[in-house]
Parts: C-alpha cells; sequence; structure tokens
C-alpha cells in the first residue's frame, strides 16, 4: 500500500524521516550520462533495465538522454512503464498464461513491446493474445549462456525463432542473451575471460540465424558487470544494464581494472536512517532492518564514517558498531547507508527522495514497486 | 504504490495470479484459535505482534479471538491499526524525533497507545508531544535481555522508569522485555535454559520496580519461539508473539520438543509461484524470487512435493531442482513455497489471498506494507 512521502519538495536534508531512499541526483545524473555516453561512443543501443529502478521517473530521464526505451522482467512492470509515456518496452523474460499475455497484448496499442520465448507453448499463447488485441509482439529466443535459468540452447535458437516467425500477431526481432551470473564474477579479467567465450556463442548463434534467414535486428543483453565487454563484441546492439544507475556495496566488491573497487560508476543510492538508540558507547541502533534493505548481499555499508560497520539487522532495526577512534553517532543523528543489492532494495519503497545541496529536489514514485505479476 | 488484487473472491486457486501471497484459512484459524486458548489457559494476555502481519484485517481477526490489542514496530504500523478501529497498540520499540511522537500523540485521541524508552531524551519528546494533543502515552522501560539491540541494562530500569512517571502526558506502565535472538536458539531444551536465566533477571527487575513503588501493570514480550516459557514464568502477563499465525521455515527449523521441527504452529502461509520455463528435465523455474519472498534465512522450502528444492534465486527467478524420482513441475503449473522468514515476506506483498477447500474466500490488504516509518 502507498505510503506517505518521507519529505517535502525544498525541505532541507535534515527534515526527511526514516528510513527513507535517498537518490544523491548529482551522482546519478553522472551515471546515467556517463552510460549513455559510452554506450552511443560504442555505437550500441542503451535500454536500461527497469527491474532496478521500478520508476516510469527515472525511466523518462534515462530516454530524455538517449535510451531507445526500457528492459523490464514482469508485466506489471511493463504497464507502469507504458501508461506514464515509455514507447518502447522489452519484457526481458518468458511470459506464461493467457491473462498476462493479454495485458501485454494491451500495452501493445500504445507502445512497442516485445517478449522472450524459450518454449512452443508460449508462442502460441502470445500468438492467440496478439490477433485477440490487434497487435503486433516481438519476439526474441533467449538463449542459455551460463546463467543455468532459462532460455534454450544456443543451437536450438533457429528451430524457435522459426516458429515465433510464424504464427499471426508475432514477428521475430533477435536474440536475448544475458549472462546474469557474469555480472557478480569477482575480477575484472575473470568477467572479460568469461565474456569472451560467451561472445563467441553468441555470435555463433546469431550468424546461424541469418543463414536460416532469420536476422536478428536485437541481439541483447549485458548488465552494469559487463556491459564494457558486449559494447565492445561486434555482437551485441543493445544494452540492458540497470543497477549503473544507482549501484550498490556487492557491484562495488566485484572489482574494476587494475583496482579491487569496481567504481565504473557512482554510489547515489542511500537508506537514510535514524539513530534511535545508543545502548552502548561503541554501537547506535538505527531505524531501518530488513523492511528498508534486502540482506542477501550481506548488510549495508555506512557511508562516510571510516570505521562505522552494520553488524546486525533485525526487521526494523539496524546495529552500526564503531571501531575505536571512528566518529560515534547520537541518538537522533541521520546515517546513510549503502544497500547491498539495489534491485529488491528498491522494491520495499513507495518513493525515491532526490537531494542536492542539501535539500529535497525530487520525489519520484516507484510506481512499479511490488508489480512482480 | 498497491497493486491490483491477485485474484477475485470466489475464483478457483487455479485462477490465482502468480506469484501471490496466499493464506490457508483452515491452517491461520487453527494457529490463532491455538495461541489463544493457550494464552488465556495460561492467564496471560495475548498482544500479537503486527510487525509480521501488517494488515489490520488480521488483527482485528485476533482480536476477535481474544487478543487484548496489538504490538507493533513503527508508528506507521500503528497508524494503519488504529484507523481500521483496533482501540489498544504498544509500539514495542523506540520512537524518536518530536514529528514522529505526535503522529503517535494523534493516534491517542482513538486508541489506548503505549511506547517504549531506553533514554531520557526520548522521554521528554514524547511527554512534549502527549501534551501538545492533551492525550496520555503509555511508557515502557525496555530492557536488554541478550538480544544485544536497544534497552537498558536491568538495573537501571527504576531510574528511568521514574523520568517516565514524572513529565505530564506519560503514564509508565511496565516493562518491554523481549529476548529476540532466543527466538532462534537451535533446540527446544536450549532454548528453554537461555528462558530460565532471562526469567530470573526479569523478575528481579520487576520486583525492584515494585519495591521502588513503581509496579509494572505490564511485563510484555515473547515471540513465536518461546512463548510457552514466558507463560509459565509467572513474570510475563503479556505476550507479543506474530509468526505463529503463518509460520516460515526459519522456525520450523528451531525444533520443538523431543522433535527436529518446530511443529506447535502449521504452516499457513504460502507465495504461490507459477512455472515459466522447464530448461532440464530435472529443473523448473517459477516466477517467483527476491522480490516475491526474502532470502536472508535461505531460499523458501517447496510445499507437497518430496525431492524437490529451490536450489537459485534472483530477483523475478527461482529455480527449482527435482531429484530423481521425484514428481516434476510443468510448464504453466502451480507451485507452494514456504518462505523463510514471513515477516519481511509479508512486507513484499499488498494482498492476502486466502483459500479454503479449492476456492478464494478472502482478500486482506496489507496495509502497513512498507509502513516503516
Amino acid at each position: 500500500m502507498t505510503t506517505s512521502p518521507p519529505a517535502r519538495i525544498g525541505d532541507p536534508v535534515e527534515a526527511i524521516d526514516t528510513p527513507a531512499l535517498v537518490v544523491d541526483l548529482d551522482a546519478f545524473e553522472h551515471n546515467i550520462e556517463k552510460m549513455a555516453a559510452f554506450t552511443r561512443k560504442a555505437g550500441v543501443r542503451l535500454r536500461p533495465h527497469a527491474k532496478t529502478h521500478k520508476s516510469p521517473a527515472v525511466a523518462l530521464k534515462q530516454i530524455a538522454k538517449g535510451a531507445v526505451g526500457q528492459c523490464c522482467q514482469k508485466v506489471g512492470e511493463a504497464e507502469a512503464l507504458v501508461r506514464a509515456g515509455v514507447k518502447d518496452v522489452l519484457v526481458s523474460n518468458e511470459v506464461i498464461g493467457l491473462s498476462k499475455l493479454r495485458r501485454l497484448a494491451s500495452l501493445a496499442k500504445d507502445a512497442t513491446v516485445a517478449l522472450c520465448f524459450d518454449a512452443p507453448e508460449g508462442v502460441a499463447q502470445a500468438s492467440q493474445a496478439a490477433v485477440e488485441f490487434g497487435v503486433e509482439l516481438g519476439g526474441l529466443v533467449e538463449i542459455e549462456i551460463g546463467m543455468k535459468r532459462c532460455g534454450v540452447a544456443p543451437e536450438a535458437a533457429p528451430e524457435l525463432a522459426r516458429l515465433i516467425e510464424k504464427p499471426p500477431g508475432l514477428k521475430f526481432r533477435g536474440l536475448q542473451a544475458y549472462h546474469g551470473s557474469a555480472q557478480h564474477v569477482q575480477g575484472y579479467e575473470a568477467r572479460e575471460a568469461l565474456m569472451r567465450d560467451t561472445t563467441a556463442i553468441v555470435r555463433r548463434t546469431a550468424e546461424s540465424l541469418a543463414a536460416a534467414g532469420l536476422p536478428c535486428d536485437f541481439v541483447t543483453g549485458a548488465g552494469t558487470g559487463t556491459y564494457s565487454f558486449e559494447c565492445a563484441s561486434g555482437v551485441w546492439n543493445e544494452i540492458q544494464a540497470g543497477s549503473y544507475a544507482f549501484m550498490d556495496t556487492d557491484y562495488a566488491r566485484i572489482g574494476g581494472r587494475n583496482s579491487d573497487r569496481y567504481a565504473d560508476f557512482e554510489h547515489s543510492l542511500f537508506v537514510l536512517a535514524g539513530v534511535m538508540s545508543t545502548p552502548a558507547s561503541d554501537l547506535a541502533v538505527v531505524d531501518a532492518g530488513l523492511k528498508a534493505f534486502s540482506m542477501e548481499k550481506g548488510a549495508p555499508w555506512v557511508h562516510g564514517i571510516d570505521g562505522a560497520e552494520v553488524v546486525g539487522v533485525s526487521d526494523e532495526h539496524g546495529k552500526v558498531k564503531f571501531a575505536p577512534g571512528a566518529r560515534r553517532l547520537n541518538l537522533g543523528e541521520r546515517v546513510m547507508l549503502i544497500p547491498g543489492h539495489c534491485d529488491p532494495t528498491i522494491n520495499l519503497h513507495d518513493w525515491y527522495v532526490g537531494i542536492r545541496n542539501g535539500r529535497v529536489e525530487a520525489l519520484w514514485p516507484i510506481a512499479a514497486r511490488g508489480a512482480s505479476r
């Protein structure tokens, strides 16, 4: 259920109620401009992933900087985007069941809509929904390139592509080739090597489709951890990164070129928490826990205080421990936490509070929060 | 932002859209009746914790069975409860800052409201808010009894109780004595031994308050893992358990009396997921991931299929692996998953879908979802 915004436009940062999801607008804008410039220079399209930000407000800013549209993972996300004016949406995922496919076909009245397939059953259902609504849905073959999740084996792509091309209401558009687990492989060189092998597979698959008379308009994929390799590959022509707009501790930890820290983009996303108890001289308890940030990638980092560490988290509490000599937090003070994993953290909140120069400059509704259907 | 309900009342279970948060109403009613009967027989009040269920619909059902009111962790949860008619709310937590305390004082116009303190600063602010609104707020001293989170040392309770009793608008009501980490200690006997030591501390503290002329109306605490010990103690007179209504894999694993499985209550809460891909003969990918259940207590269990296990989870995908000989799931089939941790899982959803005899019987809004402020 939608909660009230934690601040008003124009408020000083000190007046933001806690916990709140805060975006440093300077860092955010730097990130979306940097990725837009990088992909432009590489000659590939940028289609940022809305599963990260869940917000048409963010989508429209990315598009204003040159993104061709948006990716999403669920029909509910596509609905939030198209209803807010996004004109080109790819569901980078399989969609099963007529009721979901009808909702997707309905969106194709107002936007270019595509989705992924990895089985014939989905193709027949999608064709039926498209025909019912008199629309065309783009169809991509998802190939399995290392994530061991959805997708057909690369060598099975031509057969499925032919199936997509056949029935009314569908048009084969290309390949969904995303290596999700590669994003989080430790070390720049390890990711580069992994993507080198993966690139060869994707290139062969695209070539075999072209040879079968089914050329790919899209070879789409990539994430924040590997985008530079896909951009340089000459195989992918579209990049689906999402986390780059915000970053998190998980991405920071994967390591960059000649560096332990992956720092292609700046941390722009924080959970602002307030100190509700100071039970010991080296401990502060803040009012943000499992319902303000997700924990499956570890506890958040404390921003701006060397020697402060989140050592325990429960539903609505975070325990911050201070090393000897570290600056302590007093009762009622606020602290910015960097989430372990941006996507599921954002999905806990209803509002982004955009800040700049110590003031609240923007409130963006997270309109697709909870839109998992 | 509030999503549409995933089903309509009267729908067959097969028509529920996925993923959805499903409650088996028979099991749920069994659980709330069992706890109500147990506490009634023990002669202690039951004040279930709304941080688990986040829903006035559930609160009012618990109260209809004899619960005296509700606990909650945040002012936003208290607002959702009182606005729906709950007449007695305890915020079992510290509340810092005048803006939050004013919201709490406003609720005291319609309900009996209490909160916890572990520092003098909070007391002065709460008194100011209560005076501004012409209401009385109950004040409990939270004592630290093993969780190492908020709370004063037991021996400091009388001094803080005196501070609460003094200013206008506040009345000292007793002790908040909750051993959160004890709930999850492995083994019935280990929990019993831990709570035996804890009980002695709480008893001494209550006695020292009575000796200081500050008798406790409430000695309140306990959770689903330890409630039977607090009920039997003769010290606690109020039980704050919440998870008992639903259960989860974390509670199932802590072990019961003479049993590896803790089974005082039945699993009534499930995430219903649909199979969106069957990429291998021993693997099904379902449409529920980190945005449909929380993972900090591990992956969910697959309900009703021996040999099926969730082996991988990403934002919107769950990978289910089947042991040789296990029943497989086909594309489009549905499966019930038992969450690892009920509270943060519920906080991801907007609706409970209550089912009985294969039909949707109830849709309960999770009105305090996201109410972390």
